[in-house]
């Protein structure tokens, strides 16, 4: 059981999380809950250790942060007690959760809970603190914002737990974001596939990097509403375990993406990687790519995405290497969002992706760049058109509550 | 070095601490930093602990107390690092401090700073979170309120420090409590044995526990303000080391003090076991006691004095007692106080005593007890009076500055 920051926000909600835990241990299953931090509490340590130094030791930034999820363990493992419930809270170096070295956004690489395992089958409810690991130089790690999930995820593989739920303030996963679009349905499953689409095309519910761990691990993860429970949730599962199968699943939306483009560039090999090259080497992750054919056969244009706090370090990047990319102007612009479908049926559906050029086309808004994998198409339009493509989308594919 | 509360209470305060740091460093010294939890965090998580369960697992307690301290130790060294100090910080479990397993009021046990002596060595500041610990249990363990001071002369002791200064929100250690007496003045110099005694007769300047291990390792400790770190400060030393000694060399009180009177007592072998043995398991610490000499060898009457939060437990253990015992009647009274004169001259000047009692009969204050040890007399008196009492002893033994 998972439970983000607005389930801890106060000693009322910690309590009330007492509760639903012990409505499980009541039920006869051992129990391993994940928590994070206080809502606001990592802002605020972050906040601190930015003011004192906006280029700190991502050490210490990870030494200040995880105190958050540290607090909130041991005030939940003290709730559990005075319910009657045994419990203990572990720490990600008690665990331990080892993570890489990338302090501030570490991987987890291992989990060893040989003596919570022993602890859990003595009925003892593990309390463990989300976000946070400890490091190869035994120095305390955090996985990132969002890394909780991520924790509850690897601890339940690493448990071989039967069920991973996750508790945050929605009841589930829906076809579209509910603020919207107030016609969005709740989705009774989804395939991991889906959800790592749908996660990283900015549906917030769970942290990607969670979702692939559910996915390489075939954990069963359920999203239900620390606030309603019997709401019944979103069951992430395989794609075999979902029988009727829409051609599209869910639509995503990200403001997040800004859009750079190179007028001019040389159309010649190895063009690309004098520009991607420098970006990579910044930091930058670049999303959508999109080359014109070039006219002449000597000179193209090249527009690009990435997302928008990036921006000011890929011009950058770019400038300094304009000597050896040789394109004659760069424009960028922040105005844009991206809109995806996702669905695993487009694989055994045709003209799934025509539905969504027609429906834009329908209503005026010009697609600048798209992008497909195999259960998705992603369109970048202009940002102020962003609502009235996802509602149009959402109906075209018949995903509206009846 | 080491900061209190006050002396982190924000990140303004802990800049300054930085550059205090920094001049210690600029001046060729290798340094390790202890740190308090900001001013308020440490009571904010013990009342939220608290208010979940006033019968906390005392493990538990110690995890979300000693989150105070890991922030601060982590924006002390971001701090530090801002100003071009190479700096770490260093939780109880990685340095590690290992204390029994008492958890809420350990006690440390042994300090193995080989890593951290390495890092000194080439020249890195270490930043220790005060106040904790690792069990033997591998758990997170608090050493009790006021422990970070333990925690820095410890760490200075197993560090063969040269010194160790405690810097806090007074400029040094006083002949008395300067909010009584406007005359009070500050000691360039006080032995370990009476800074003991100013310590747990309630001068709150240093831990107790800390005064003891500076004792025992001898280590030089001076007390310093930390808005003022130029005032002067008390320097904690060897007797050989004060050449004038006045007779005494501060008045301490203490509030924190009830009586309870057991009346009409068999006056027989054993008796006192009788009540002490249970006060003992009920976790009381009793200090005076005193026994009339009993009229006619039969019955006595008793009185001894316990810490105010201890009173009603003290009353029931006795009550429960009450058929071993034998007493006629039970009487308490918390509005008592304790005023001490302390001063290793004692041992060689003569009358001293005499002087303390003489004035308080002066006054018309009526001594209810009185305990003396080798380099201080206590009497316990009406609470009313321990302003009067304070400044009439503190003018009678002429520690009134010029």
């Amino acid at each position: 059981m998972k439970f983000g920051g607005t389930s801890v926000a106060d000693l009322e909600r910690i309590r009330h999380v007492a509760q639903l835990v012990k409505g499980e241990v009541d039920r006869g299953n051992e129990v391993a809950v994940v928590v994070s931090a206080m809502a606001g509490e990592t802002n605020k340590l972050v906040a601190w250790t930015r003011e004192l130094s906006p280029l700190h030791d991502a050490r210490e930034y990870d030494v200040v942060v995880a105190a958050g999820e540290q607090i909130t363990a041991g005030l939940t493992a003290v709730a559990l007690s005075a319910i009657g419930i045994s419990a203990r809270s572990w720490l990600g170096w008690q665990v331990p959760i080892r993570t890489s070295a990338m302090h501030g956004s570490a991987r987890i690489e291992a989990i060893e809970p040989t003596l919570m395992s022993e602890r859990l089958s003595q009925g003892q409810v593990a309390v463990v603190a989300g976000f946070q690991g400890i490091a190869s130089d035994n120095r305390v790690s955090t996985l990132g914002r969002g890394g909780s999930d991520t924790s509850a995820v690897a601890v339940a593989a690493a448990l071989k737990a039967d069920r991973c739920d996750i508790y945050t303030d929605v009841d589930g996963v829906y076809t579209t974001d509910p603020r919207i679009v107030a016609k969005a349905r709740r989705l009774e499953k989804i395939s991991y596939e889906e959800m790592l689409e749908m996660a990283s095309l900015g549906a917030k519910v769970l942290q990607t990097r969670s979702v692939e761990i559910a996915m390489v691990h075939r954990v069963p993860v359920r999203v239900l509403s620390t606030f309603d429970p019997d709401a019944g949730g979103t069951l992430l599962c395989d794609e075999e375990d979902i029988v009727e199968k829409k051609p599209v699943t869910g639509i995503a939306y990200s403001r997040d993406e800004a859009k750079i483009t190179l007028r001019r560039i040389p159309d010649r090999p190895g063009i690309a990687a004098s520009i991607f090259g420098p970006l990579a080497d910044a930091g930058v992750n670049v999303d959508m790519i999109v080359q014109n054919v070039s006219e002449d056969g000597r000179k193209t244009d090249l527009t690009f995405t990435v997302s928008r706090g990036d921006l000011a370090r890929a011009i950058d990047a770019i400038e300094k290497a304009a000597p050896a990319i040789g394109y004659r102007d760069l424009t960028s612009d922040s105005n844009v969002a991206k809109v995806s479908m996702i669905g695993i049926g487009m694989r055994t559906h045709a003209g799934v992706a025509q539905t969504m050029f027609r429906t834009l086309s329908e209503k005026g808004i010009n697609i600048q760049v798209i992008s497909t994998s195999e259960i998705k198409v992603s369109v970048l339009i202009a940002e102020e058109y962003v609502e009235l493509a996802v509602r149009a989308l959402h109906s075209a594919y018949e995903l509206d509550v009846a």
